[in-house]
């Protein structure tokens, strides 16, 4: 009995993803795929990888098509997301891969994101303490964005184990697809190979408060964040070098444990042996998130690092991890953790 | 009843494609790996991507290692497999990745390679006419170069429909892991990002005599072959544009027909819709074959063009569907027509 | 004294490069500035490595601005030039970066471009047998294509020692700067990083029938052209792969010899050393053109391959080298042979 | 009456980007170029994009090779500069763009480097407080790091406006011609092409003492440095991301009033206007630097970022900018602001 799943922003590069992903998940049937601009054309010009579907045909986005589905996923511009989801009936679950319900601060998100705040849904990181629980048997998940995925398993151990003082400092470099498939000049490959940017500098990036949020949840009391995304010159993948001022006592070892423990069962965060590092290249189109951490004893600081993919484990891929443990599947069905290097 | 599989050569980039693909393989388990300058190291070290198998040990490649398995694949340098392949018993499915026993002609090996010619094997491209019977049931399997499998496909139609003059005209590009994973200084990151250059220009690249036996058995008569294989600045992938002179009374209609009843029940290889064109990054990782073609009445010449992931389809996939073939499994078993892109 | 220039379409790849170069230009004084929909901002927003220009503003594209140069540069769309310089005086020296004034068959131009044709110019790419010539002392300059450039640099020394065939078969491939600053969804980052992809096959290039003028000219007979433009994830760059079918009696060494003829006082053409082959690496950023040619006996083609910088030689170098022979300054002012690498 | 510079270690990037420098350098004539393993070899087939110098044969590295000159640069490995330097006369003006005498410190020189300290010559960063006046007519400079000259520059200003706790945090990318051209698998264009990773990490890369010299130099006590250093899919450049704890009082506005002030007279470093940010394409191939600096209020940091050319302003554009002021010539002669882009 397959699971029936539309997705509402099929075009762009999240839902791309995705239907890449659900396409071999062994319980998913691929319904409904709608866009906007892009209704009435064949998917096989717009995502010419995705071959079983070449031949399939946007639909314009609406409750009409959307109906009669177990899951709709929404890979919409951000705010646009609860119009949708509000004409789906409680009983369809609805996996949202835009930023509309990850923020628990409404005052937060009218900062960041100019529009009224639509509501909290549970929160799609499941190795977070507690995320989970939550999304167990749920019929709304909020997807977390990108940055805050690859951020928030990089230093939560630390935090979790009280190992880091509540001040983070955080550079990450992102794939230009996490920017989207609209053109724009400054995201032609002309002037993206070969150079690496900073945007969004200064406290500017909407995925600060979620950072802050998720960090904050674990340490228990509020850790201020600084942020600096880059661009690199490759399509996917998110390195995320994330530092905080450790606390009196801290050692190599107590640091070691602590990452450990927060990820011995976990399926798809792998804490890499001592001595090597994540590349962006090992975890390429997979689940996986490659994890390191060292402490600088001279500078006082824990450096912990990830890797992920952000249209996978970023993105499409968290939204399935979710999605099978809100269905009651095994949490790592349709996903793997090999990545297509080199 | 697993199919059990040891891999000679597994810390390669052609091994590790073929682990890639064999670790999601229902039918195969995955049994010895082995290497000669990296065996006693972890996987985990060689091939980062592979989370799957990173505490797994390379053996060293001897016949007691790879003794007990159903299938042997032979990743190893060229002019090293008849050696292996020898003490490997005639049950034992062996597939060859290298060049050893891809030509028919001892003349040219011994040209072209500088080595005694080892034999011939039944060769792995089953999209060739008469090549899919000769690969079901077989015991010995000589996998295409990766060029030849992207001009191949592309051509072969054209001749089959007796379209074209014995006269091609081939320019491929290809990614770097073509060249393979041994330290090269041309083949840096410095060197390579940002350029493109070509190599074995002339007539003198080892798939050349390859590529002519298999046009002229189609053709049924000799074709000279002209190729330029250049290097891209990308990690992966061949675009192979090929282009044959017309024979009297070709029109556009006649080379789309041939092309299209050529490739009506491949499950790879896909014609792409007029006015669409291939491009590498839509079989990123994948088993499929994207091909265009067109017929410049102008200059006279039918122009196909392929894109192929040469690590895939190029080299491990094909090598995986020629398995299913002579083991008698589904022939896309573990296989998908599905990129990675972005 | 200087010589005063003007550049309309400075907020272009083609117009940057040329500011580019005559910043170091020592006879050269840059004067207006011009764009459409980019007048009145600054150019350190739009040309953000032109720091000596940063604070200069782009006015508008008039005849207005443009009056009063010695020089007038045109980097507009195709199409634009004619009425522009209709209003430039006949002492003014205006060099049209666009393709309107090159082609000599009218309805060559009607046919790709689809406008009535304007005109043509001395065509600037003097290293063509007798235009160095006439573009000495002119007041017109026609800047040849970038592909032109580079495939007729590679081919004609092939027709001018009658050696070739006049069917010349080429595929190319160009870094993305060629297909300009406009952001369209296919020239993205995301799309163009790790993948080849060819356009305009099968003869629809528009610098097809420019090729088949110059090398026509040269042979002294119609040469068809069999062009086949790629795309490759680099910025810059083409290297040009160019084959004709050798002449009866043709051999190595006569191939060798009339290269070496034809280059042998060229300040910019190198023809490299038996060997070595070109790459695109190597000269970006200046006006050289590497070259190399081999004789496939068994194929009986002649094989030429040209790597040259697109925008530089390819466009404004190539407009720079002719207004030097226009005003009767040094050819070589203000250029470089020497490329920017790794 | 030119300056007469020999070259030891032509063959590397470092060397060949000296090399590219040196030939436009309007008072200085290339003497002798030496290599090691390279001696013997024509320049041309080791540095092809060095055009003019394409026959110029490299000469062992000897004393007597290197007699003779005004100049002599060093582009050796760490550790063999001091050996060479010794058979040097002190009349000639010796540039070591290795590390051997950029560390004040020996215990930190031996615990990096793991050799005897040399010793500490004047050091190349003219942007400095103080240092230029140390470089005019020195005989002896030593190069700065790449990364300490884009930490330095971008850091200095807030620590000399006493505006920064000293508490550094920095994370930086860097091109792969950083990491020399000798072949290493990790290098390879297969493994750096689309993959971000970190290395060096937790205080051990060899430029932090530098760093911590430098700034600590500037805010008159000791500076913490936590720095993480990246490999980017890029063959050139630099961006650094440098935060740190801002001290009471501080504000955006007295942020970028310390940095204007600081760069005002500079010829190199352009503090970009506010809202615009460096990236590393607007300086690939000259020795500008570009810097913004951001106050994020909400994590109480400043966050100022730079970007410049790894091989230029980071190691020979610095070389050459520093040879000018130790030879009394204009401290720009040779030099460029003007990038190389798209």
């Amino acid at each position: 009995m397959a699971v029936r799943a539309a997705v509402a922003g099929a075009s762009g590069y999240a839902g791309g993803e995705l239907l890449r992903l659900l396409l071999t998940h062994p319980e998913v049937e691929i319904g409904a795929l709608t866009g906007n601009s892009n209704a009435g054309q064949r998917l096989g010009a717009l995502q010419p990888h995705l071959l079983p579907l070449a031949d399939r045909v946007l639909e314009p986005t609406t409750a009409d098509v959307l109906a009669g589905h177990d899951v709709v996923f929404l890979a919409l511009p951000h705010g646009q997301s609860a119009a949708v989801a509000e004409q789906l009936g409680p009983d369809v679950l609805v996996v949202d891969m835009g930023a509309d319900f990850r923020l628990k601060d409404a005052a937060d998100w009218e900062a960041f994101y100019g529009s009224p705040h639509a509501g909290t849904w549970p929160y799609g990181l499941p190795e977070l303490p507690g995320a989970r629980a939550a999304l167990e048997g749920s019929k709304r998940i909020a997807v977390p964005g990108c940055y805050p995925t690859a951020v928030s398993l990089a230093l939560f151990p630390a935090y979790a184990a009280a190992l880091a003082e509540p001040e983070a400092v955080i550079v990450a470099a992102s794939g230009t697809s996490g920017a989207g498939k609209a053109a724009k000049p400054h995201l032609l490959g002309s002037e993206v190979m070969g150079s690496m940017s900073p945007y969004g500098v200064g406290g500017g990036h909407r995925h600060t408060p979620e950072m802050i949020q998720n960090l904050g949840a674990v340490a228990g009391e509020p850790v201020t964040v600084s942020f600096t995304p880059t661009l690199a010159p490759m399509p996917r993948g998110i390195l995320a070098t994330c530092t905080a001022k450790a606390k009196p006592g801290v050692t190599a070892e107590s640091v070691r444990a602590a990452y450990e423990k927060a990820f011995a069962d976990e399926p798809f965060v792998h804490l890499l042996p001592e001595g090597q590092w994540p590349a962006t290249a090992s975890v390429y189109g997979s689940n996986a998130v490659q994890v390191q951490v060292a402490y600088d004893a001279a500078a006082g600081r824990i450096i912990a690092i990830s890797a992920i993919d952000n249209l996978a484990k970023g993105t499409a891929g968290g939204a399935v991890q979710s999605m099978n443990l809100a269905l009651g599947l095994d949490e790592t069905t349709g996903l793997t953790t090999i990545g297509v290097a080199p």
